[in-house]
């Protein structure tokens, strides 16, 4: 099958329409076939963007579920728009095969189609080649453009006294990762219903392996955070290295003299993973913490807006917990149920691709 | 080094100044650092997107200069723009290294830079993480919508009658690339005045290595053909294949109860060589029809727009060569000089990644 064979079968779908939302007088976009895509953008947005890359063996195993995989290279692009606030309007693909396996194909582009239109983001272009595999996405969304103010969420909005949150669960990504690398034996505790099949069956693990293979981004909660959150971000490399953007962009921003800090509740972020209670409490605080790969929101926002938050995050459905404070303090504190700091803050740092989380 | 240290060090660049010719209202855009890049679009514009991964041992080989690897990979994406009439805004650039070597990132960042410079198009964002060498880049355009018509050049408006024209040379990629693959053996009329080296210090072949490596994307020529041209196409996979996907995208247009045809000058094709000479005539002419990689314009206007079209070439400084004419009578003519034809069209297919170039 050669590269035109490949794109016709796997992934032309029909011309995406014009959003009947949009201008009714701007002219229908070209979708996949031309040199480039042409799209429409809408009178008073601007254009979000975001790329992000999966390679095999860095960002997935071989053996991961296509179906999955699929979704997961389209989700992480979506959550960065989430973080953004901004609408999806389409994608582009890039993709390295090292052969052409029908069924890998078919898979993978049903999960990636599925999430697609799950969002209203149609695949618009891109390109095939033969290479080792690696998934490469480059999403489009909009934003709004209010009396001549963006209402993009950044990362550099955060103030003194804001609440920080975040959304869903974290740390489950990690944990399973670790016992699918053979790093964690799966407990007793978690596997016991389960005869025969000690680490892949337990119910638990399967949802954790879920959240790792095919991660929810938070388009919905993102959205309507637009003018409720002062900052955002969305949580890939772990909660306190994307904490640690978010601080730093923000300092940046309102020039202070000593960059900005946090306290974290630890009860809090320990309720942010499922299988909490059946884990060493080091281990659940460091896949909390330092994790990675979690695709929630952190964002921050005025603890006058603790009652929007909540609406927001019910309307949107999805749950969102309160767990720390923003400080002009330096640094990050660790505090426990009854305030009181821990200590140890240093040891979570980001995930670093260049050390390398499969490799 | 990490992730961030890496981006911090190569490509980050001061975020780019919404250009004065923009709309003066529009809020600044955000560059490299948030979770996306936010860019204002111009009223009565549309965007046009394209996206080209490419790969080493499939696209390059693994001891490219790699500030030509830099300026190529941008250059690709450019083309695309280019064919499309559109205006460069804004690039992303998702990049797979096996390690971070200083020199190699440090080269191709500059390289890659003084093309995005010379185009005014900034890079805004992007990915960078550990695997097998690949260069995934998504450029940005804007076409201009006049009347409520989009502006932008498409593979889908040629029409019977219209004269083939094609910028700049073809071939020369070709023939570098074999040679260097040992699969062509440099002519001695060509490696006669440098002593020592027969194949790598011929000027004429340092020329075409120069093609296949740091290919000219025809920015001005594409937008200065707005409005005069019917359609185009980059030539990225052969002059014939290229071809083919420009009648068959006018036929669709048209509806015409049998695909478009077209008959080529195969003298004028000769002389886009800059080499014909020195090779054997079947060579030049395979290179020239079928090589690909060369990143030229083939498009199609009627014959009242010859002058316009000679003009156009002069204001842009891009040599352009008629070389055919567009036919209700499917498939592939190729004509001698005196109009007569030669046969044999159906071997010059067109390059296909999966049937791959390196490999």
């Amino acid at each position: 099958m050669g590269e035109f064979d490949l794109i016709e079968r796997f992934f032309k779908r029909p011309t995406p329409q014009t959003d009947s939302a949009h201008a009714a007088n701007a002219p229908p976009g070209v979708g996949i076939g031309d040199d480039c895509a042409v799209l429409p953008i809408r009178p008073h947005t601007q254009l979000a963007v975001s790329s992000d890359m999966l390679v095999e063996g860095t960002h997935f195993f071989p053996n991961t579920d296509p179906r999955r995989l699929g979704h997961k290279a389209l989700a992480v692009n979506l959550s960065d728009l989430a973080a953004c606030g901004a609408r999806p309007l389409a994608f582009t693909l890039a993709l390295s095969l090292p052969e052409v396996n029908e069924h890998w194909l078919s898979e993978f582009s049903a999960g990636l189609f599925a999430l697609a239109d799950a969002h209203n983001c149609p695949l618009i272009g891109g390109d095939t080649t033969r290479g080792p595999l690696n998934l490469s996405i480059t999403v489009l969304g909009e934003v709004y453009v209010a009396h001549g103010q963006t209402q993009a969420l950044l990362r550099s909005g955060a103030q003194v006294g804001d609440d920080i949150y975040v959304s869903g669960q974290l740390g489950d990504a990690r944990w399973a990762l670790m016992v699918l690398q053979g790093q964690l034996k799966l407990p007793q505790a978690l596997s016991e219903p389960h005869h025969g099949s000690p680490t892949q069956d337990s119910p638990l693990f399967a949802a954790a392996q879920l959240r790792l293979e095919q991660p929810t981004p938070r388009m919905a909660l993102g959205l309507a955070l637009r003018g409720i959150a002062h900052a955002a971000i969305d949580v890939s490399d772990g909660l306190v290295g994307d904490l640690h953007h978010l601080l730093q962009a923000s300092s940046a921003h309102l020039k202070t003299p000593e960059p900005l800090g946090a306290s974290l509740n630890t009860e809090a972020a320990l309720g942010l993973m499922a299988a909490a209670h059946y884990l060493p409490k080091d281990l659940v605080l460091r896949c909390v913490l330092s994790g990675g790969d979690d695709y929630e929101l952190l964002f921050t926002a005025p603890p006058s807006a603790r009652a929007a938050v909540q609406t927001t995050a019910l309307a949107s459905h999805t749950p969102v917990t309160r767990i720390g404070t923003l400080e002009a303090t330096p640094g990050l504190r660790l505090l426990d149920a009854h305030g009181k700091e821990l200590g140890g803050a240093d040891k979570y740092k980001s995930f670093d691709h260049f050390s390398s989380q499969l490799a």
